[in-house]
């Protein structure tokens, strides 16, 4: 099966810690890779992790508190140094381009790297990038500024050819694609053979979703519906349940709350406040309302 | 006697590694803290090594490239958040002001914390700030884009009274502080004791260099003259010799060339091109013109 593969770079919150980093993940669809924020520390975990950041052709930006940004311009200038070109697809609010734009003008003169914008809506409800292996849509989160998550939805596949059949039949080669797209064969004897029993279904399409900084929003559930794999920040323990309302943060049965009545098939849960040691209650917490939980952690590699 | 200390802080290149930090480091003058250059994860660094970076007065950075200046946004950030306030003092090319200006706009907005930027000359030869503890000036260095070096130079301290004298003269201690600070004491005889004879000299003032991304430039080694460490970039060995004209960067050897003419106690090197594994040749190739070099490690302490 192709790979749609999970890797957690950074699942640490605002506040620098030495167990975690910035907020950073790379999704490797079908070979493509996804950088989802990026904050400051990334480049380097990305090389610890062994992730050739030349391979990355679209980054996307939840919101502009520095810990989902500030990485971006030492990858870009690394990159750029490395010898990239051509385009590196950088969506985010506008606002971002503009806080960046005269250090990437500084930096990136004379380069043959050249990030191209693309300004996602706050109000989320947008697909904002579709090529042949994902389509990414953005919900709208509540945070203390504007910020989306984003849902990667795997572009179905074509059905698999039945060897069998094929070998039975003897149905030419040139005719393959065309029962994949959906066709069927007629003998030379006249009978049809609909697509159905040529082939049999592609796996179903995957989902993930990335649940960024946010109070927890069940008006998503529906749009998050059955992903395979929900990340959902969890900065809080729940006798910290008033600071996370305050800062408009989610707590983990929070987090598992959503995932619950999201229908998720498992949780991820990351973002985590520096006042923890561990994970281990945050967890807890999570597991007791939703058991197919489990924490981020740098290195992470999960198959969605 | 008082702290005269510097910690390493990043001595890698341009390339991140995961051997070293970019380019940083934290020198201690009387329990005053002062920040040289600020590369991306300078801020985390601190965290690990338990320096305050609330303690941190002033920053002086030596360029623009990115391994030096890319981890202030993170750093006033996190200050911010931690709930710094009153005055950060950089020091550094306007350009860096321009560059970081829309980012700290939007980062810094309604925080307490005032980064106020002082624009420093290109052209190297001027002080760029003295209070109690330090004088720092700079040079001015040849990379490929403006850069300068600074020289921090200790204040002279006050001579130390001798306990013997007073005690044996009666001089009252309200005499004291005028003694410390030149005068000499006549006693009820009419008998003069000159300063010197009630005093020993203080310890000489202590001079840091440091030497950031340049060509060897031989011309400022009387300006360099006896400092009692000099941390000199040491990019690359002799076999690449030719890859640091090229890149305007030092050889280890021409590091130690610059220690040896300019009179230096003792070379620090740092700096380190990501492609060497270990700094073995980098020191073997200083230590042969400059017997008293050493490498700069992340963590390394050093007694100035």
């Amino acid at each position: 099966m192709l790979p749609f593969r999970l890797t957690v770079i950074g699942c640490g919150s605002a506040l620098p810690t030495l167990r975690h980093n910035a907020s950073a993940q790379v999704l490797d669809v079908h070979g493509r890779l996804y950088l989802i924020d990026c904050g400051e520390g990334t480049q380097r975990e990305l090389r610890r992790q062994r992730i050739a950041m030349s391979r990355i052709g679209h980054v996307f930006i939840s919101h502009l508190h520095g810990d989902h940004c500030f990485g971006l311009p030492g990858l870009l200038t690394t990159l750029s140094m490395l010898g990239g070109r051509g385009e590196l697809h950088i969506h985010a609010f506008a606002k971002l381009e503009e806080m960046l734009a005269p250090m990437l003008a500084y930096h990136l003169s004379g380069s043959d790297l050249r990030p191209v914008f693309h300004a996602i809506s706050t109000q989320g409800g947008e697909v904002v990038h579709e090529d042949s292996a994902v389509r990414v849509t953005t919900i709208r989160l509540r945070h203390r500024v504007p910020c989306v998550g984003f849902i990667f939805d795997e572009q179905p596949a074509l059905p698999h050819i039945r060897r069998d059949m094929v070998d039975f039949l003897h149905i030419p080669h040139y005719h393959l694609n065309a029962i994949k797209q959906g066709e069927g064969w007629t003998d030379d004897e006249g009978r049809f053979y609909p697509h159905e029993r040529l082939t049999t279904p592609a796996a179903p399409p995957r989902r993930y979703a990335y649940v960024s900084d946010t109070l927890p929003c069940p008006e998503h559930c529906e749009t998050l519906g059955g992903a395979d794999l929900l990340y959902h920040e969890a900065t809080f323990c729940e006798s910290e349940a008033a600071r996370a309302r305050e800062t408009r943060h989610s707590t983990a049965a929070q987090a598992a709350e959503i995932a619950r009545k999201a229908g998720a098939k498992r949780l991820l849960l990351g973002h985590y406040s520096a006042r923890y040691n561990d994970e281990n209650t945050l967890l807890a917490e999570a597991r007791a309302v939703f058991p197919a939980t489990e924490t981020a952690q740098e290195g992470a590699v999960i198959d969605v």
